[in-house]
């Protein structure tokens, strides 16, 4: 196997501040992709991993997992892509193909483990998976997503392929849909793109926020009504009516305020995993109620080529502010205070020559 | 309205021993159905409730929701029951009647509040229920069970009004049945009803018991494995394995190392509420393998009928030790030790003239 030289944005330790250097990528082999990269969305994972607040992080480390770009070499064996086709590529960039999970087209539940796009096992040096920060990058077909946005549109579409999903499938997951009521809490990166699909799914969207500020914002995003989460009277008026809620928020969080805002029988799905634990719920709001409260990750391939279509007949798209790879220090801090409507997106043809 | 005067055990206040007193149950009304109780099981809440654990006990308090006896009036318009049946009380005695759940059949989650068998609203004296630690109830129509057990089994048909409704309510709601693997938490008095009738829905059934002395005691009621919880060798050997986990233990425990054993979109679900939090699940088990924990309430009252009739089926009834009413001090003592297999119940002829 050889490999090609190219430029990525990382860093070499936890408490390195991220910066250009020269990565490689395989040559693609006959089930290969390579892709020019156009954009990549910064994710909180990204910065987690990179600082190396989850353990396990394999240095040097390069973030990005919301990846655009377009086809430039594809192996003899590629059927679905040909040069010159806009894609993207998610969270995953393999998996065993083999087992339950993988079998039902939820390679994200991959028994075996799924391989990240970053700080995955592979065979290609340095021995772990380097991610979308970078201007290459070398995919398995499988794990390559089709992007039918229009072309002006790609740099917003690169959050999709992380934001989107995780909120798209569970939303679709617990068939959320005209005639539900859905309530979505916390408007950052995910929730401002649940609030986004749940009303293009049809459903009377709901938007639990923390922050008055937001309420417009929230109604400008597809809300129909926005709840300001630390009013009880305002909780209160919800009582027991939602089908379902989409908690978004990693900050450890009384969980008991939202789940006695379901139905009989709702679900409250969480998608961030906090860094401290939760206080832990409340047993009696679940079982006076029939309620759960359930975790969903990302989504599967199909799915996520589901979701993409879905973003693109509806003119979905990631709200984002575009940053050059030498801001992203500056975008990580901010990202820390929640300063970002919604998703910094680094322009890729900033990295230096 | 008139009223007769009916022998009961129950207490005029949480310090005071339980002792036999008289009470006044209601003439029937034209929907009533005045039963002659001939057995009442002792449930962990009536201990919870007459001790004032949970807070909100009406005084004199009655314990006692696991109710079979004989019809020995009915009211004008009854038209189900006739002097002579067999028949049970459960855990509710009325309920709205035209919320959703209602409608649904249920009653256990009307949103306007079930009328607990005892401790709950009414307008008969003392202004609060008296359950089944007495000689008679009377009671709607809508709410009595019939029950087609052989006569020499009622004693041990008691406790299906409440234990046997608790675990069949969940088992079926979450599709339980042939081709299934099922975890049963909890060898006691709602776990032993969940082993037998999880078994006889024709799942695979697994028990967990932290109590290695119980190992043959759980395969007698039907589990096809035995886990120790404590071995963590043992545990791991079934991760990611069960469709469903019907967790009966109360008392706080780690609850992710039942959850991690679920399938992907597995669900756990609770039906004792602690007196202290259980530790917070980790939320990162819920997400990757987009696992629920769930919670559940004995169930309506078409389908504790379905469940007496599945029992009378399949010839379940609950493992039981009989008492006289003047030995329910001591059985709450053994109760609060678990030493007992697995249900108390109360002769109510021994009752004191």
């Amino acid at each position: 196997m050889t490999f090609q030289p190219a430029r990525a944005i990382g860093a070499n330790s936890a408490d390195e501040a991220l910066h250009q250097f020269n990565i490689e990528r395989r040559e693609p082999g006959p089930r290969d992709v390579a892709i020019r990269i156009a954009y990549c969305g910064v994710c909180h994972s990204d910065l987690h991993t990179i600082k190396g607040e989850w353990g396990g992080t394999l240095y040097p480390c390069v973030p990005g997992h919301e990846i655009v770009g377009e086809v430039v070499a594809v192996g003899g064996d590629v059927t679905r892509f040909k040069t010159g086709d806009a894609v993207g590529v998610g969270c995953m960039v393999d998996s065993c193909q083999h087992c339950a999970s993988c079998a039902e087209g939820e390679e994200q539940y991959c028994e075996n483990g799924l391989v990240g796009t970053y700080n995955g096992a592979t065979q290609d040096p340095p021995g772990h998976t380097l991610g979308g920060y970078s201007d290459s990058i070398v995919v398995d077909e499988r794990f390559v997503l089709k992007v039918s946005h229009p072309a002006d549109q790609l740099a917003a579409v690169a959050p999709l392929l992380c934001a989107g999903i995780t909120t798209y499938s569970p939303l679709r997951h617990w068939n959320v849909g005209p005639g539900k009521k859905v309530g979505i809490v916390g408007i950052g990166g995910l929730g401002h793109m649940g609030v986004k699909l749940a009303h293009a799914m049809g459903a009377h969207t709901v938007a639990f926020t923390t922050s008055e500020s937001k309420r417009q914002d929230a109604y400008d995003l597809g809300a129909d009504e926005v709840v300001i989460s630390r009013d009880p009277e305002q909780m209160a008026a919800h009582g027991r009516s939602f089908d379902f809620i989409l908690n978004t928020v990693a900050a450890p969080h009384n969980l008991d305020a939202f789940t006695s805002l379901l139905k009989v029988n709702g679900t409250m799905c969480l998608v961030g995993v906090p860094a401290e634990p939760h206080p832990s719920p409340n047993v009696g709001v679940l079982i006076f109620g029939r309620r759960a409260i359930a975790g969903s990750l990302i989504g599967g391939i199909r799915e996520t080529q589901e979701m993409l279509d879905f973003c693109a007949e509806h003119g979905i798209t990631s709200d984002i502010e575009m940053i050059r790879g030498d801001q992203i220090n500056e975008a990580y801090e901010r990202m820390l205070r929640s300063d970002v409507k919604y998703r910094f997106v680094i322009d890729i043809a900033t990295f230096a020559a």
